[in-house]
C-alpha cells in the first residue's frame, strides 16, 4: 500500500505542522475547530522530498490519493472538478513549515476552461465576472506555472484597456475581456508552444509541480541559505475550494489582526475590501475600509470574526493574522498564523498575555528578540507623524527592510559627495542603485542608505547592519536616473537635496522630514517588565563597557551589573593631558618619564574616582594601557611631509633662521617617531609587554586607581577595583605584573591605612592565553576575552583593513556567513574560547570569565557565552537591554528547553 | 636504620650516575675496574637533596656514615685524619649527574692544621712544601666555603712577594709563606668573624655543607635555568684522599685526552707538568709538556697510562677526558669523564667508533649534534692559520663561546659606527663592554660581536644566536676604554679599525686576519656516512625551501627531498618584472590587468620549469603569491615625501610645467597607494583573500605552473607539481581556489594534450585554519606549516617589530625561554599543530602535512615535529643536513628510546 501523501483538512492540525506546513497545518486545524474553512487538502511535505528523490516525478501513489481528495471535496461542496454545469474550482497554494514570504505565489480559479467557464457565467449569473476570472487564471497559471514572462500579460492587458478606453481594470466589458482571454492563450502558446490546458486535471498536475519545483527556486534556496533554514525540509501543497468575494455587494475580502501590529493594543485591526479577491487588495486599485466599518456593513459577519479572532488567539496562544474571504454574505476564513509586528507591539502583546494569563513570563521572553528591543532604543519615527506623512501623501514606496532604525536626511547619489556633505554635518540618505565596495566610505558618514536593487544580503543590506545603519533595499518601485541625479517613484520625483525618510524597520520611504523619537527606556513599562522577567532567569551577568563616568551612569540605569571594561588609553588622549603624556613617551632619561607620570598620576585618580563613585557597589574592571605608545604622538607620514616641506622651502630660502629652528625641531621628533613605528602596531609593542619592560606606567595606572579606591573607601563608598592586564601571551608575563600590582596596590593601602579588595586579571584576546588557560589561571583571578582582537589573530585578520577591503565582500559572495566581528566565530575563535573556559575552571574552579569585546552586545555570541559558561557579558551602554533579553532566552532555550518564537 | 648516605668508591659504579654524581660515579667505576683511584668515597645527591628538605641540616646518619667512611679509608691509607704524625688530606669535591661547570670549585689540602702541618713537612721532608699546601687550603676554604672575597687573599700575597721582592710564588721561602698563612688567617678571621677552624673534623663538615648549599647558588641555578635541568636532581660530595704532584721531580699532573679533542684523531693526546699540582696547570705559571714527552720522562708511567685509557674508553664506549697526578713515580687516577670535543672531532669520534665496533650506528647518530653538524658547515677558521697565529702571538684571550662561527673584521665601538661601515661593506666586529637593545642595529651588520661581560644568556649572546652570528661573550680579559676607542689585553692594545678575528664556537680572539674555510660537503667523509645512517632511521621526510633552482639545486645536493616551498613572490620583485607587475596592480580594467598577466605569464612558466628540472622526480610545492599588492608599489611615506617636494617646489617655481606633470603624476599614483595602504599588512588582504577577490592573478600562477609541468613532462621528465594557497583561514576559500585551480589545470592539460598528477593544498599559517582542520582537510591533499606566521598569530606577535623592540629582551628576562621564531612554541603554536594533524588525518587519513616556517630547520622543533608524526620538514637548503641528523635523533629517541648523548 503506498504512503499515506494526501491529507483532507479534517484529518490534520497544528501538531502536523513539519508535515503539512504552515498554511496547512493552521487549515486543518480551523477546521477541526468548527470554524468555516472551504473544504480542501494538503500534500504533504515528504510527497515534496520525494519528488526530489524521484527524479522530478510524484511518489507512488500521490496522485491518486489526490484525486481521492478531490472527490471528497466534490462530495463536500456538491460541484464537480471539471463539471461545465456546477464546476469546482480550487486554489492552489505552497506552503513551508515556516513563512517564507515571496517564494511561490497562489493560482487561484484552478478547474475553469472554455466549458466550465460557462458553468460559472450560468452559475452566477454574471459572464463578465466569470470572464474576468478565466483571463486572471491564465494570467496566473502561465506566469506562475508557466514562466510566462508576466509583462507580456500586463502589456497587452493595457493595450486592450486603451483600445477600449478603459481607465480602470473594471471598466472593461465581456467583449473586452474576451479579446482578452483570447490574447492571453496566444501569449501562453507563444512562451509555452503548446495550448493553455483546457484540462481541468493537467492543470491540478503541473500546478502541483510547480509548487513543488518552486522550493529549489534559486529565491527560495537564497532565501533559505541567508535564515539558516534546511534545503530539506519541502513544501506542503494546499488545494483549497474556491470561494469569491468578488460576487456583488454581500462578497468581499479581508485580512485582519488579533490585535493591532503596530502598537499591540488589543483590537481587532484589519482591513476589508468588499467585493473583491484577494489580489485586488494588494494591487491597491481601490482604498479598503477599516474593519470596524464592516460592523455597521455586515454585523453578523462582523461578530463571527470576531469570536473566529478571539477563538484561534486563546487556540494559538499568539496574535494572529487572518485571511478571510465573504461569499454571498457567507464567511469563509482562508488562512490564520502568527501575525508578524512593530518591535513595540511583539513587547506589548508578549507582557500583555502574560498579564491575561495566556502564556507564561518565559514564553513572554521568547516572543521578543533581542533586535527588536534593540529598535526600541534607537531613534525611531514617531508613528503619529508617519501616519500624517502617509495622510499627506509623502509616503512613496516600500522596499526591504534591511537593517532597523529611522532616519531623515538629504537625498544623495553618490558616495563621494555623500562624503564630502557628510562631514561636513549634513545628514545624508545615500541613493544608490545598488552599492559595492567602492561605496563604503559614502556610506560609513550616511545616517541610511536606500537601494533599488538588491535583497536582504546584498552588500547595501550586509555593510549597512554591520555599521548599525537603518537601510531599505530592494526598492524596485523607485527608479534612480545617476545623470539626471534623481529618482522618480509613482510619478512623484526625487531630486539630489530634497529631504527624504527612511525607515529600515519597515521599509518604508517617504519624502520630507518625520519626526524621530529618542526612546526613553524608563518610559517602556512593557519593556520594563520583560526584562524584568529576563533577569529572574537568564544565568549570565550582564555589564557594561563604559571609560567615563556619563557611560556608566547610563549603562547603570539600563541595568548593568558592573563595567567589564574600562579602558585607559582614552583618558591619555585628552588635550590637556596629551602633552604630558608625550612629554612621558619621548623622555629621555627615567627621571623625566617619572616625572611626567607623577603630573598624569592624581588626573587619572580623578578619572576612576568619577567612575568608581557611579559604579557603588558594584565591580569595575580597568584595563591597563594598551595601545603602542607612538599611537599617541604625531604620524610619521605627517611629519616626513612636514620636514620634507621644510627642506624644501629652505632650499629656496637659505638664510631663515625660523626655518632651520623648525626643521631641526621636527627632524628630531620623526627620528624618535621612525624608532617607534612599527609594521604591524596590531601586534607590536603594546599592553602587557609595554608593561614588562616600561613598568613605570603601569604602577602610575595602579597606583592612580588604588588612591582612588582607598580615598572613596575612606568616605564610606563601596568599591570594587578589578585590575586588567593587556595583550598577554604568556603566562609569565601575568607573574611579573600581578607582582607590579600587589606591591603597588600594597604600598598604597599602607599609605592610606585601609584595606580595598582588588582583583587581579587579564584579557584573553591572543590565541595563547587561550591555548594555555591553565598556567593563566594560575596567576588570574578573572579573565576577560577580547574578542575583537582575539578573532583578529584567530582569523588572521587586521578588521581596520578587512572590513572595506575584503570581509564584506566576503560576507556577500558567502565564503563566510557573518562579519566574525560582529557574530562570533563559533567553529574558530569559540572553539578555544571553550577550550579556555574547560582548562581555566579546571585550575581555579571560581574564577570569573566574561567577554568584553563588541560580541558581548550580540544576541547570537551571547548565547554562545551562555553556553560555554561564562560569568557575564559585558557590552556597549545601549545593548544592555538587549543582552539582558538575550541571555534569558539563552538560558531558557538551553537549560529549559523553550524555544524562541518570535514573529517580526 | 638510617638510609645509606655514603658509598665508598668501591661500592658504586656507572649506573648509579643519578645517586652518586659523574664524578663520584667515575671513580667508584674506576676502583672497581682496578685502577689506581686514591681511595675515597661519596655523599649521595638525595644527602643533598634531604638537606633542604631538612631546613639545611645533614640528614640522619649522615654524619656517622661519613666519619665511618672516613675510618675505611684511613684504614686503605694506613694514614689518620687530624692526626700529626701521619696526617690523613682530602679534597672534598662536587658533582652533580651532569657536569656544571664553575658550579663549585674543589677544596684541597682539607684536614691540615698547625699540628698535622707538621706532620707533612716531617712526613715530606719539605717545610716549605708543608706551608704551601697549608696556605692554599686557607685560601681556598676562605673563598670557597666562607665566601671570604678572594681577592683579599691574592692582595696580601702579592703584598708579601713585594716585600720579599719574589718574582714566581715559588720564589717565597719557608719564612715568607709563614707569614702568608699568618696573614690568611687574619683576613678570614676578620671577614668570618671567627678563627679559621682547626679542626679537622669541624673543616670537613663546613665543605659537605658548602658543596650542598652551592647547588642553589645564583650562578648554579641561572646555569640549570639555562640549560633546563631540573633542580630537584641535587648535588654529590665526593671526599678523596689528597695525592701530591708537586713532590719533586718524579710527581707530576695531567690531563689527558684518549682521542685528539679537536681533530678526533685516535691518538692519547694531553698535557702533563712536573712537580705542580692541578691548580698549578689551570695558573699557567709553567707551560705544560705535551703529553707524548712523558713517554721518555716516565716510560711506564706512560704505558700505564696508555691501557689506563684504552681499559677506559672501551668501558665508557666514548672518548675519555682524563685528570691524573703522579706522586713520587706512582700514577693516580683523579677523574675520568667523556671529553668535551670540537664538531669535527664529535663526528669523527662516533663513525670511527662504529668502524671499531665500539658502537653501533644508531648510538653515532646520538652522539653528534645538529649544531656541531651546522657548525661544520658554516665557514670557520682553518685550524692551521689559527695555530699560526697562536705562534705569532696573536692570540688574545678566550671568552664565552656563546655563539657558533668564525669572523674576521675591523674592531668597532659603538653600533651606530658598526652600522654605518657595516653599510658601506666594511666586515666589523662589534666589540662592547656588554650591548643592549640600543646596539641591535648595529649587531645586525656586524659579522660578529664580542663582549667583554654577560654570560651564554646575555643579551649579546641571545641576540647573536638568533642572528646566526658568532659571538664571544664575557671575555673578561679584555678592558674596553670606549673613551679612547680601544681595548687592552695582557699588556696588547686593539685600537678601532684593527683587524680581529673571534671564534664563537670556541670563544677565542684572536688579533689579525685568520683564514677561513668554506665546507664542503662532499668532502666531508665522515659527516657523509653519518648523515646516511641518519636517512636509514628518520621517520621525518627532509625537503627545502627554495625559490631558485640554484638553491634548489644546493638542497637536492645536501640530501632534500623535495622542494616544501616555492615562493612565486620574489619572482615578481625582480627588476625586469616589477613593471608589468605595477601594470598589473594598478589597472583600471580587468583587460588590462588581464594584458599584464599575460605579459607575466610565459616569465613565470620558465621559472617553474627551472625548478621543476633541477628537482626531477622529486616533488616541488609552489606557493600561490602571498603579501598584499601593496608591498610591490612604491612607499607610501616616499611618495608623501615626493608630492610634498614638488607642492613645496611649485610654490616657488609657479610656471614650471615639468614639475606640474610631474606632481600630477605623483598624486595619482599617491591616491592609488593610499587606497591599497594597510595599518597591519601582515593580517591584511593578502594570499587567497586576493585569490578569491582577485582570481585572474592566480589562474595566470596555476597556469604557469601546469605549462611548465606540462611540456616537461612532453620532453620525458617526471614532474610532481604540489600546489599551495596561503593565508587561508576558512575552508570556503580553499573550496573556491580547489575550483579555480582544477579547472585551469584541466584546460591546459587538455591543450597540451598530457596529463600531469598534481596535488592541492594550503598552508596553516593561521590559528583558525589550524581549529578547523577536519574541514580544510576536505578540499587539501597537502598541509603545510608556516610556523612563522602561525607564531606571529598565536602569538600575537608581529616578528618584524618584535624582536628588536621586545623579544629579544624577553628572552634576556626570561619572560620566555627562548625566540619562538627560532624554537617552535610547544605549548601554544605547537598545540593547535598538534589538534590540527589529528584532526586532518581523521578526515583525510592521508592527507600529506609538513611545515615550511623557519622551524624546519630547527632541532628542537624538529624533534617536535617528529612527535606530532608529520611527513616532513622543510628548511633553507643550507639546514637540510642538520635536520636529517635532527629527524633521525628524534626517531631514535622517541621510537626506540635512545637518549642523546652529546658532549660540547
Amino acid at each position: 500500500m503506498a504512503k499515506k501523501w494526501v491529507y483532507m483538512f479534517s484529518e490534520g492540525g497544528e501538531s502536523m505542522r513539519d508535515l503539512l506546513g504552515g498554511k496547512g497545518a493552521g487549515l486543518a486545524e480551523m477546521t477541526r475547530a468548527g470554524l468555516p474553512v472551504p473544504p480542501g487538502f494538503t500534500i504533504t511535505t515528504e510527497a515534496c522530498n520525494e519528488y526530489f528523490k524521484n527524479g522530478r516525478k510524484f511518489p507512488e501513489g500521490m496522485w491518486e490519493q489526490t484525486l481521492e481528495a478531490l472527490r471528497e471535496v466534490e462530495k463536500m461542496t456538491g460541484k464537480k472538478f471539471g463539471d461545465p454545469s456546477n464546476p469546482l474550482l480550487v486554489s492552489v497554494r505552497s506552503g513551508a513549515k515556516v513563512s517564507m514570504p515571496g517564494m511561490m505565489d497562489t493560482v487561484l480559479n484552478l478547474g475553469l476552461n472554455e466549458e466550465t467557464l460557462q458553468g460559472l457565467a450560468k452559475l452566477t449569473q454574471n459572464e463578465r465576472f466569470a470572464y474576468d476570472a478565466y483571463r486572471r487564471f491564465i494570467q496566473m497559471f502561465g506566469r506562475i506555472v508557466m514562466k510566462v514572462p508576466g509583462e507580456k500579460f500586463d502589456e497587452a492587458f493595457e493595450k486592450i484597456k486603451q483600445k477600449y478606453g478603459a481607465q480602470k481594470d473594471t471598466d472593461l466589458g465581456v467583449e473586452a475581456l474576451k479579446e482578452v482571454v483570447a490574447e492571453f492563450k496566444r501569449i501562453y502558446k507563444e512562451h509555452v508552444g503548446e495550448d493553455f490546458p483546457s484540462d481541468p486535471y493537467e492543470q491540478l498536475r503541473r500546478a502541483i509541480g510547480a509548487v513543488f519545483e518552486s522550493w529549489f527556486g534559486k529565491r527560495a534556496v537564497d532565501y533559505r541559505n541567508y535564515y539558516g533554514i534546511p534545503h530539506d525540509w519541502g513544501t506542503a501543497v494546499n488545494i483549497v475550494t474556491m470561494v469569491f468575494g468578488n460576487m456583488g455587494d454581500d462578497s468581499g475580502t479581508g485580512v485582519t489582526f488579533t490585535r493591532d501590529p503596530a502598537t499591540g493594543e488589543k483590537i481587532l485591526w484589519g482591513e476589508y475590501l468588499p467585493n473583491a479577491q484577494g489580489e485586488d487588495v494588494v494591487a491597491g486599485i481601490r482604498t479598503p475600509y477599516k474593519i470596524e466599518e464592516l460592523k455597521e456593513k455586515m454585523p453578523e459577519v462582523y461578530e463571527q470574526l470576531v469570536k473566529v479572532s478571539e477563538l484561534l488567539e486563546r487556540h494559538y496562544k499568539d496574535m494572529q493574522d487572518m485571511e478571510f474571504t465573504v461569499e454571498r454574505g457567507k464567511l469563509w476564513m482562508l488562512q490564520t498564523r502568527a501575525g508578524k509586528r512593530t518591535a513595540k507591539a511583539a513587547v506589548k502583546i508578549a507582557v500583555d498575555m502574560v498579564k491575561e494569563g495566556i502564556i507564561s513570563k518565559e514564553e513572554a521572553i521568547m516572543r521578543v528578540t533581542p533586535e527588536q528591543v534593540d529598535q526600541l532604543l534607537h531613534p525611531r519615527f514617531d508613528e503619529k507623524a508617519k501616519e500624517q506623512a502617509k495622510a499627506e501623501g509623502r509616503y512613496l514606496a516600500k522596499g526591504l527592510n534591511a537593517s532597523p532604525g529611522a532616519a531623515t536626511g538629504i537625498a544623495v547619489f553618490d558616495a563621494d559627495t555623500a562624503e564630502e556633505l557628510g562631514k561636513k554635518g549634513e545628514s545624508v540618505i545615500l541613493v544608490r542603485p545598488e552599492t559595492s565596495p567602492d561605496d563604503v566610505h559614502g556610506m560609513l558618514v550616511a545616517k541610511g542608505i536606500l537601494t533599488q536593487h538588491g535583497g536582504a544580503t546584498s552588500h547595501a543590506a550586509v555593510v549597512a547592519r554591520g555599521l548599525g545603519k537603518p537601510c531599505v533595499a530592494g526598492c524596485e518601485a523607485i527608479h534612480i536616473d545617476l545623470t539626471r541625479r534623481l529618482f522618480t517613484v509613482n510619478g512623484k520625483v526625487v531630486k539630489e537635496g530634497d529631504i527624504i525618510s527612511i525607515d529600515g524597520s519597515t521599509g518604508e520611504v517617504f519624502v520630507g522630514p518625520i519626526t524621530t523619537i529618542e526612546p526613553k527606556l524608563e518610559e517602556e513599562e512593557e519593556l520594563l517588565a520583560l526584562l524584568s522577567w529576563a533577569d529572574e532567569v537568564r544565568r549570565l551577568g550582564v555589564w557594561a563597557n563604559a571609560d567615563y563616568p556619563k557611560d556608566a551612569r547610563q549603562a547603570r540605569n539600563f541595568g548593568a551589573e558592573g563595567i567589564g571594561l574600562c579602558r585607559t588609553e582614552h583618558m591619555f588622549f585628552e588635550p590637556d593631558r596629551l602633552p604630558i603624556v608625550h612629554q612621558m613617551i619621548l623622555a629621555e632619561t627615567l627621571e623625566e618619564r617619572q616625572a611626567a607620570l607623577d603630573k598624569l598620576l592624581p588626573i587619572q585618580k580623578e578619572d576612576f574616582k568619577g567612575i568608581f563613585r557611579v559604579m557603588e557597589g558594584l565591580p569595575v574592571i580597568i584595563r591597563l594601557i594598551d595601545p603602542p605608545l607612538h599611537e599617541f604622538l604625531p604620524k610619521y607620514e605627517d611629519l616626513v611631509a612636514e620636514v620634507t616641506e621644510l627642506r624644501v622651502r629652505l632650499e629656496y630660502e637659505k638664510d631663515n633662521a625660523e626655518l632651520k629652528a623648525r626643521l631641526a625641531e621636527k627632524e628630531a621628533l620623526l627620528r624618535k617617531v621612525a624608532a617607534m613605528r612599527e609594521a604591524n602596531p596590531m601586534l607590536g609593542f603594546r599592553g602587557v609587554r609595554l608593561g614588562v619592560l616600561w613598568p613605570e606606567i603601569n604602577r602610575m595606572q595602579v597606583r592612580a586607581i588604588m588612591e582612588a579606591a582607598c580615598e572613596l573607601t575612606k568616605e564610606g563608598l563601596r568599591v570594587y577595583p578589578e585590575i586588567m592586564i593587556p595583550v598577554t601571551a604568556n603566562a609569565n608575563e601575568l607573574k611579573i605584573l600581578k607582582e607590579l600590582v600587589d606591591e603597588t596596590a600594597r604600598k598604597v593601602m599602607e599609605e592610606q591605612g585601609v584595606t580595598v579588595k582588588y582583583k587581579f586579571g587579564t584579557m584573553i584576546e591572543i590565541p595563547r592565553a587561550a591555548l594555555t588557560a591553565g598556567e593563566f589561571a594560575r596567576y588570574a583571578e578573572f579573565f576577560s576575552f577580547g574578542t575583537n582582537d582575539l578573532t583578529q589573530t584567530v582569523y588572521g585578520i587586521s578588521r581596520d583593513d578587512a572590513e572595506g577591503k575584503f570581509l564584506l565582500a566576503y560576507v556577500e559572495k558567502g565564503v563566510i556567513p557573518a562579519n566574525p566581528f560582529q557574530t562570533l566565530d563559533r567553529e574558530g575563535v569559540g572553539r578555544i574560547m571553550k577550550m579556555c573556559v574547560e582548562e581555566a575552571r579546571q585550575v581555579r574552579p571560581d574564577i570569573e570569565i566574561g567577554i568584553c569585546g563588541e560580541h558581548g552586545g550580540d544576541p547570537a555570541s551571547i548565547e554562545f557565552c551562555h553556553i560555554i559558561g561564562l560569568n557575564y557579558v559585558s557590552c556597549s551602554p545601549f545593548r544592555v537591554p538587549i543582552a539582558r533579553l538575550a541571555a534569558a532566552q539563552a538560558a531558557l532555550q538551553h537549560e529549559y528547553g523553550l524555544k524562541k518564537k518570535v514573529i517580526v
